[in-house]
């Protein structure tokens, strides 16, 4: 007898990251089947595995730009595709154990970006304090929490406090409001339905690095009325001024404009990753231009096929 | 017993015109049934009315340009579709009636695009003569073949000479070699098959002029690689400033980069008229950029096909 | 004792043509000492031999389209400047001899432009009368004119009939509205100073004809917010597919968008014949965007050379 | 008495950093006076205080990609510029304590880049061992250099060996090769003089976001003619979505092309920050197009004058 078992999901860990939040958000369910990972590799690796449906990882902060490590993983090795992505308003705890005073802190440990966030309010309350590089903000506040830490405090996230078991002296402690971007990603499927406000997120290579290639790639969108939310550009790996784009566009693969400028770009690039289609976090419908609605597409090829025929 | 009639063909006339000869070349007979007209929108009407099975009109020349008659007539009206095209060498002769000689011309008559091509060797041979304008060169031969004529000579096609009787007392007169290109006229029909070197005509009406109407257009064609070889701005009668562009382009509609651009300026123009695909008269197969061949677009065709699907 | 004498204008005759309501209608006196050239060329060649202080002469019509003949002399030959344009209401009327009739008239003549922007009237007043081209509108007025003349009737502007002492027997017979542009050309000078409505002309020919020689045209003009208002083609006499580009843009060469978008032209192109810069008659003053405003360019450029000092 | 003091030189530390090496290199002296920074941010301040003449901070790495610190440093705060850039090839070793095998190697510690370059080299001889971050490969040098650490090994360049007084017991262990790409930053000043192969850095912001602000910066590139060699999109800390560009291009900005495209960035972006003009690490002179070298601007310049004066 066939047991029908729920799906389960990873995020990058240690327990208490912001991907561990995010991907509770987006279930609805704080008592999920879920599963940290030690990076974005290993959760990525773990999704190609059949192990687990999907893994919420950061693909960008509003303060420290896009990840790496998720930009790479996902233009190389086997395919896989977004499913989805959350925002989340990322806010920074100071998180000590249980008895430790503001005045008791001299050494810190935090992963560097939540340092560099923090840097305003630490020159304020700690100027002395000397500080350690974590993987994680949640493995610095695992680490506190042990009792042999060589450290009195973490800077991370407050679900980590709970998590771990720490307590905080310090609330929003970052300097400026920021938030990361998370995607949830799964194996090759088709995408999800058009919802009239999507993201698209594509990987693209140049086939030889000639000067205009990037305008080029801007043209075969510009031309279909898409617009570009994201670009980054990543090294290839085979050396300086080597780059390929990871690139979000808005818009919907069964939207007819982007079809045809995904096919422009199959023709130009030497290599199209799809990465997904999905609906877009902020629910905005976009301003299509004069010329590019699908309804303008179904009408100009039924007259190329009666032009093509005689009864143009 | 139905009898299998030849097709019968129009020409702007009257007989001797450079029209005819681009006719009877086109045909491969010169005793082929063909009939004059006394102008580009008559011979264009008895198309659109069934009474010829093609017209042979002038469509531009090497040194005077466009004819406006021709870009208008196919522009506005039923629709017609260019079936061939044909360049000829034009050539003109100083047409007299038997006995006369060249110190006897003082009246001269042609059109005033034969007149202005000749400038040089008349200045030199006749620096005396006065000109009356004529509708077109075989017209001028017409009246000076007339006994009534006021003239003394015509300048016209060494055609009209043999046409109407006179000698030919100097030959190639032009100032510089020119030649005109002609285009058969026929009813709407799917277009001949591409040959890998065709040309492509259509008229372009833009919606609202705006300012950058122009540079959207030729973007449209030069995303997909295809080549302009002429454009023409036209009034549209509108008032000073509102034009139609007429263009030709390399390539059959049936080739998938034309296909392309011209769904792309249906969705952006206010209207496109499709004037026909034909062979190119000097059969130079264009070049093609990497991204734009039919095969290129079949497999990108075929990739979106499979993305969609899930199986990308 | 030096007197001086008031300038001399040229106009396209014979007297009573468009041309000369539009010259005088320029110097703002019907009295004004003008005089009548045969041709555009020979107009222009006053000009240039400094016999007049200008020329008026047609550059298009809302109807018919471009002059090729003006286009072309202003094109080549020693140089030349256009000081001014003017539009001018084209109206028809049907000019007979005292005491002919409408039912008495069957020979017309006119300049076939003329016929076929008042086809309409034509058909529906006289079926049934025969037309014979005259050179110019008033050369067909100053035909009928004469005693000997073989014709009834001539389509003329409603001067000409006061210039060769014809009556009018229907009056704005043309099918639609119209409107011709005239030029004002004078020997090259600097400019008159910009008014903040201007326009100017220049002719633009291109080094090789690569495909994408136009769409770079304009793209010069389109990066600096530069509008074109007309953009002809015509041939350079070099064979069918040569051309060479008239075309009149907003604002004056002393704009500074104006002026780094002809330095632009100069160096991309084979040959840029500057045509002058005039107060644009429509008194329109063109929407100069973001970037391309004179004080733009000059904060812009006196950024840069702080930057190339060290002090940027 | 004055004396005159050698120039001394930052980078990002501590001893032994590939940040060394490229100074070192880059100074041409192995002996000179150089001091390490604990961060980029600590390197940029002193230069900005004036303790010391320049620092070699990270740019980009071929296969970590750019190092964003190092990017938004120079993108806000007071103004310094790139002085000079340089290549380092990137090589790791495993380094220990004297004495110690590759079979008591269980803890490593290393920058989390350095771990993901060598992960194949790892996979094979380490399959077990455990792996801790550090800030830097050469803080995990001094880490395992001192009595109480905690780690067998550290990854880090042969450099940090020789500093740290450890062995290498494994060279050239990264997967593939790798550089990385520096740059001398000094306070703002005159760039050094072109030398024909240069490169310039700018940092761009754009106005309002609107959609194809990236292809309008593009296209003001492209006209002139000047090739991008890089360009990596940063957030501004505005939220997800609110982007700047760190762009380099080939180009000195004295020359015209150059100037004249940040002239035209100038005036549609927000602000344009100019990080300096140094000769390009590989000497190769650009492929300067058609109609953009420097004698091509100058002679359009003083065509324009005479066009403007009347003497065109």
């Amino acid at each position: 007898m066939t047991e029908l078992l729920p799906l389960r999901y990873g995020f990058l860990g240690p327990e208490g990251t912001f991907s561990e939040t995010a991907l509770l958000g987006w279930l609805g369910s704080p008592t999920a089947d879920v599963v940290p990972h030690s990076s974005v590799i290993s959760a990525l690796d773990a999704v190609r595995a059949g192990e687990i449906a999907g893994a919420m990882v950061p693909l960008e902060n509003s303060v420290e730009g896009s990840v790496a490590a998720t930009l790479d993983a996902l233009a190389s090795g086997p395919s896989l595709m977004i499913l989805a992505e959350s925002h989340v308003q990322v806010t920074f705890s100071l998180l000590v154990r249980e008895g430790t005073q503001l005045a008791d802190v001299r050494y810190v440990t935090t992963h560097p970006h939540a340092e560099a966030q923090c840097r305003g309010w630490l020159a304020k309350h700690l100027p002395d304090a000397q500080f350690a590089s974590a993987a994680s903000t949640a493995a610095a506040a695992a680490d506190v929490a042990s009792s042999s830490s060589h450290f009195d405090a973490a800077i991370a996230a407050p679900l980590a406090g709970r998590v771990y078991g720490l307590v905080s002296i310090g609330e929003n402690i970052g300097d400026n409001p920021a938030e990361t971007r998370f995607v949830l990603v799964g194996p090759p499927s088709a995408p999800p339905p058009a919802t009239g406000a999507d993201k698209t997120s594509l990987v693209l290579y140049m086939g030889e690095d000639h000067p205009g290639a990037l305008l080029e790639i801007l043209t075969e969108f510009a031309v279909r009325g898409v617009n570009l939310t994201r670009i980054e550009s990543r090294p290839t790996g085979g050396g300086i001024g080597d780059y390929f784009f990871s690139v979000d566009i808005e818009g919907h693969v069964d939207d007819a404009r982007v079809g045809e400028a995904l096919m422009g770009l199959r023709r130009v690039c030497a290599e199209v990753r799809f990465l997904g289609s999905y609906p877009s976090v902020d629910g905005v419908t976009p301003t299509i231009r004069r010329g590019v609605a699908d309804e303008e597409f179904r009408d100009a090829q039924a007259w190329l096929a009666r032009v093509r025929d005689g009864r143009g």
